[in-house]
């Protein structure tokens, strides 16, 4: 149908016949002259419809070139010859396609709306087809495609086996973020989909694949965040006879060579490696942006005996943390855009957010402008310059709080205040975060619960050491972390059944409850489980932070909405009581509270 | 962890201390002298502990070994040495390891099942890590793992976008084998599991991509045959400014090149083509094996004033068949044999099946045995023989009924006899079948029903002569059969908006449920829709074949018994109420009649 993509038609060209197919970019008819942008994935070239005596009997695509509209899908057969008026924005700028014959293969409706515009997202979701064929949504989305197939290509050469794993799968109890799937052969039971292939992977290893992956399929059913969609895709790995270091140096490699290859960028070598109490403590996340310079400084020790009460009170508290962040130039802020600092912070857990400005470094407490410079003497104010190396001009932002949340709004706040000073330097920052705590303790559940998940092996082999230390175990967990986001998590799993016993145990999973959920795990680790881990990527985030974009939904196809609906679909939708029977549900009278 | 594989361990390594991991296939104790039989997915090797000077201070060693069981999971170093009595059948068999050290990684439990027992499916699939780790498993699984690995390469490598659409999407109304996922943000509404990605890949089309392929998760939600699984695996193909041949040229050099890197083995080039008319009436299938030689033969024009009444009302119905199939050799049928192949027939849909067999052609009626000779006269009989080449020795079946179910009794006989008459050639037999009705009269529901499905372009461009012919208009659909089994489906689709709805309205679907059900294509359509269209492979049916295995279960990680059900986690399984009620719905107290 076409002997040349339009976007490909070079110099080389010049003289000769070409059939191209693709859409009208843009038509303009010069009185009897006409233009059309013709565009196809490659690009776009210019078709000229000219009544011109050495292009004799064109009359007919003279009159075709005239009505064409947007988005029409044409075929054109053509002369390529030299432009006159080179357009050097474009590949094909330098040549244009003198029409000899002009196919109207579909004629398209008015559009609902125009490439140049922004009609706004759900516009642009409900005609996602339009939207996809926008230059830009298509470099993003092959962004993506290039991102898996180089990742495929370097799993495919090193003998890690592409294993499918189930999508209808155990439902468990309290999984609370389940999607249950109603059983039609089952009255009364489901299936659930898989939040990830977890277990079904480190079953793989006990069966002998020594080596997997995935592009997984992963289903989360939650309220939606901005970044988050209810289905979404990782690479699913795991290796057996391994590791932490194994783990970590191949998929480290990957990474290096995958972004080289699709981004043409060379990562560090090795990554930065940092503990998960180095990160909360020097950046108050354990996914630190290291790309953005600033960093918390502790005080508690300076303020124990501080007349401001809510500094005193957490710097001798057990859990407490009192900790100060240097904005660099921030003396400047306006009383409104402080305000707004501590609103942004109070969302991750402030009561407030104390500040103090340097107006002059060298007339110290007469060179500070700050609510809270009263309550701190001479010493304490001088020493907590001096810790946090505020220079004149500068802004120090203080939080105090238990340690978990003070890190939380803190480390939101660093990163508002890179972002927003222009701090937030150039490249790519990886790095890896590891020595995470084995268990958090959940006031609310009164029970610890795992910070990776509960196959995760500590570091301790011995169970008796694991329980007499559970507050303080660390795990063999890992996470590879850039600019800011994790995009990777991983660890070492528990290989024998007496020790995934006391995992559950001590996170208050009784025996017959254990049973019930994860039996076959617990089955299939006595008959010889090797030693094994892994990891998991987001590839949905990976291939948005290749392609420049905040938002994921550009490297998804067709993604849903935050209220979790296909705007080009309906998905959701409203199925007859009939289609339930069958499946042995009703839909409640009364939604749920 | 370990410098090599077991199973690759060779002459080249003697001398060389190795450290191995892996399984105790087999583990012997001869008086002090024990040998272990290591076993990782490359192979086994046989490791050695003997109390040997020159292995000096190995009682540690010895007594290691003396306590391995079936399938402990082990760490061994040890040298690598010629082995005194060779054993052929196992790649390593020249060398075996005289352990230095044995680690015991994990111990086993007495096993539910010893490798070389054949337990049963049931508890195969229970312990399904036990039996993935046989070789047999391994090779079978690995070889479909290759396959794919093969199609990505070959598909990435010609510009085909790999493009992963959604899983949870719109419940269509009537969507009989549809699974349904209540949607917890939209009380009262559900998504479905895509029976396939069908309206994605054309909308893709319609956006831009070009080429797109997937290896995509399906789901069907029916009662499960032997061949069958809830959820299955396609590769699933679109391609844009296209027609028939495009299609057809690539998938079928692609399925060449795949066979010839993952099995070794040239099919076709190019594939045989038939019509679908040709294959009914040849094979009575449209999916023919063409590895068995045997024809049905009509025969209706001979018969058509036999005193047989069956054969003569056939003979002269308008959408009559009687047809003849000879089975070579079949002479020495027994009785029994021939009920049972009546039994076969009558799965199929016959009400009886006649028989004749030719104990000696050169007698004429005297040579033959027939119930049903008495009602054919001389010239008859003589013209069934010549027709259908019957000689000595042979046995001829005959089928009359309506034209299908004539042809699919019958054709499922010559599939039985193929097999028990040892007349099935070796290797592989593609054809493209092709030329499909564009419809099949629905007689329970009186209407038509798509053959393939309602986005499949009909041969004319015309809606006014689609209806008018509608009952005899052909597709353009197109299956690829390999050793009868329909590996691929495919067809060019509808592109322009009125066409589309032009068949909706043959198949009985109304503007307004058009528009409630595929509304967005019916839009989408309207916008410049290139001409396009794809295909669709099966692939757990190819690695099947590939594997040598008639069950997809064989090359299926988890797969899920004919009862729906997942033998080893349980799945699916009831859900506290309280977690329904989240989503919305609830369990029926009378399930449905």
């Amino acid at each position: 149908m076409r002997t040349h993509y339009c976007g490909l038609v070079d110099e080389a060209l010049i003289g000769q016949t070409v059939t191209l197919c693709g859409w009208a970019d843009v038509a303009r008819n010069l009185g009897g002259l006409c233009f059309i942008d013709l565009r196809d994935h490659e690009g776009i070239v210019q078709v000229v419809a000219e009544p011109d005596a050495d292009t004799a009997g064109n009359a007919e695509v003279i009159a075709a070139a005239a009505h064409v509209g947007y988005e029409d899908c044409l075929r054109v057969t053509g002369v390529v010859r030299k432009r006159q008026s080179v357009n050097e924005k474009i590949k094909t700028g330098r040549v244009e396609v003198v029409a000899t014959q002009i196919e109207l293969l579909n004629k398209a409706e008015p559009l609902p709306f125009h490439a140049h515009e922004n009609p706004g997202e759900d516009i642009r979701l409900k005609y996602r087809y339009l939207d996809l064929r926008t230059p830009d949504m298509q470099r993003m989305m092959r962004t993506r495609i290039k991102l898996v197939q180089a990742l495929r290509r370097w799993l495919d050469a090193r003998g890690f086996q592409d294993i499918e794993t189930p999508i209808l799968t155990k439902a468990t109890p309290e999984g609370a973020r389940d999607f249950l799937v109603p059983a039609r052969m089952h009255p009364g039971e489901f299936y659930a989909l898989p939040q990830s292939p977890q277990l079904f992977k480190q079953i793989l290893m006990m069966a002998g694949f020594d080596r997997y992956y995935q592009i997984a399929r992963c289903f989360r059913d939650e309220a939606l965040r901005a970044d988050r969609q209810l289905e979404f895709t990782q690479l699913d790995m795991e290796f057996a006879w391994v590791d932490e270091k194994i783990v970590q140096d191949a998929v480290e490699g990957m990474m290096r060579d995958v972004f080289r290859e699709v981004m043409q960028v060379e990562l560090a070598s090795p990554f930065p490696r940092m503990t998960y109490e180095e990160a909360m403590r020097r950046y108050g996340s354990d996914k630190p942006d290291l790309r953005i310079a600033l960093e918390l400084v502790d005080v508690a020790a300076l303020v124990k005996t501080s007349e401001f009460k809510v500094f005193a009170d957490w710097a001798n508290h057990e859990d407490g943390r009192v900790v100060a962040l240097r904005a660099p130039g921030g003396a400047t802020l306006s009383r409104k855009q402080i305000d707004d600092y501590a609103a942004h912070a109070a969302k991750y857990g402030a009561k407030g957010l104390a500040w103090l400005k340097v107006e002059d470094a060298a007339k110290g407490r007469d060179g500070v402008n700050s609510p809270i410079a009263k309550f701190l003497d001479d010493a304490t104010l001088a020493a907590i310059l001096q810790a946090t190396g505020a220079q004149t001009g500068d802004l120090l932002f203080f939080g105090a709080a238990t340690y978990k949340t003070a890190s939380d709004f803190m480390g939101a706040l660093r990163l508002k205040l890179g972002k927003d000073l222009g701090l937030v330097a150039e490249g790519w920052a990886p790095l890896w975060v590891t020595d995470f705590p084995m268990f958090e303790w959940d006031e609310e559940e009164g029970r610890y619960v795992a910070l990776h998940h509960p196959f995760t092996a500590p570091a301790v082999d011995d169970e008796a050491d694991l329980r007499a230390n559970a507050k303080t175990a660390v795990s063999r967990g890992y996470d590879m972390v850039l600019n800011g986001n994790e995009i990777g998590g991983g660890s070492i799993r528990i290989h024998r059944s007496s020790m995934q016993s006391a995992v559950f145990d001590l996170l208050g999973i009784g025996a017959e409850e254990a049973q019930g959920k994860f039996g076959f795990l617990l089955d299939a680790l006595k008959y010889g489980a090797p030693p094994h881990g892994g990891i998991a990527f987001g590839i949905d985030r990976i291939a948005a932070l290749m392609a420049g974009t905040e938002s994921i939904r550009d490297v998804i196809a067709f993604p849903k909405t935050t209220t979790a609906q296909c705007l080009m679909t309906g998905a959701p939708s409203p199925v007859p009581d009939k289609q339930l029977a069958e499946v042995h549900i009703s839909v409640r009278e009364k939604p749920a509270a």
